[in-house]
């Protein structure tokens, strides 16, 4: 629904009706339209992906960014978009939002740089550095700000344009 | 007032008392919040960046990242923020912005890269490539999608880390 109608046109109203319940019984769980979507946020860390482990770093991250362009493209893109604006002005929703879905994608990343790290794939911890950034951020950037269309394709070039040649001039510097 | 307000919170009515005029003026020119929204939008543009020309690409950037880190962290940034979720549900608004602020920080960045070509800094065009995005796109993660700060310090070590190893490395190649 949040995907549909954004948050703003989310009523507490459409969702009583599209779960088949009165509405008096989803008030008495979630006093505020801003705590039923919290909850809803929370939940949307279970529409994540498990941390691939293909044996290589390429392989990690060509798992991870081809399913970051899946995702941006379909209704868990859509839901996270809707929610964008609203979160500077929803304390509760901007917690959700960092703790649950946000906080699955930092863990999932760091444990596929870490495992890099164990192997000797990358010299030096890269979680949470401007270098790991690159992996995602243009394909959000593309998402959000350019009115061009996210293909697979771009999650292949920027591993092999970007990520992959910035790793091998660490290594080597 | 998108800032303070967000899209969804603002209104004709508050637009006119703003203003300092009637609603049937604001209603003369615009037809409905969307119109009005989008024309403001177009305006943003205005609050955009001459393209800098200190002589050298990483000079240019630096002014460049350094505005945006500015820009994010200011009202533009916050107007910006209030209208993306709005975007997919009204398409004036999208054409404006994509048109407006997006197309003409589109035109100052392929500038600067066009410019750094001319002078053999890059020995290919960069433009438009996963390349160019690395040098916006992690600022624009960290505000949308981290609970942590946008410091200026995070532009220049994106540029130190990231950008130009990753330019120097190509040109290598």
């Amino acid at each position: 629904m949040l995907a549909e109608s954004g948050y703003a046109g989310l009523t507490m109203d459409a969702v009583a009706a599209a779960a088949g319940v009165g509405k008096a019984t989803i008030y008495r769980r979630w006093r505020t339209k801003s705590d039923l979507v919290a909850d809803a946020v929370a939940e949307l860390s279970s529409m994540s992906i498990d941390t691939p482990d293909t044996g290589s770093l390429e392989g990690d991250l060509r798992v991870l960014l081809r399913w970051l362009v899946a995702a941006v493209n379909g209704p868990l893109g859509a839901a996270t978009l809707s929610l964008l604006s609203a979160l500077p002005h929803e304390p509760g929703l901007r917690e959700a939002f960092h703790s649950g879905p946000m906080g699955v994608w930092s863990t999932t990343f760091r444990e596929v740089w870490e495992r890099a790290e164990a192997r000797g794939e990358v010299h030096e911890p890269i979680a949470g550095t401007a270098v790991s950034a690159t992996a995602s951020a243009p394909i959000l950037q593309r998402w959000l700000f350019s009115a061009e269309p996210v293909p697979e394709a771009f999650a292949d070039e920027l591993l092999a344009d970007v990520v992959m040649p910035l790793i091998t001039a660490r290594n080597a510097a």
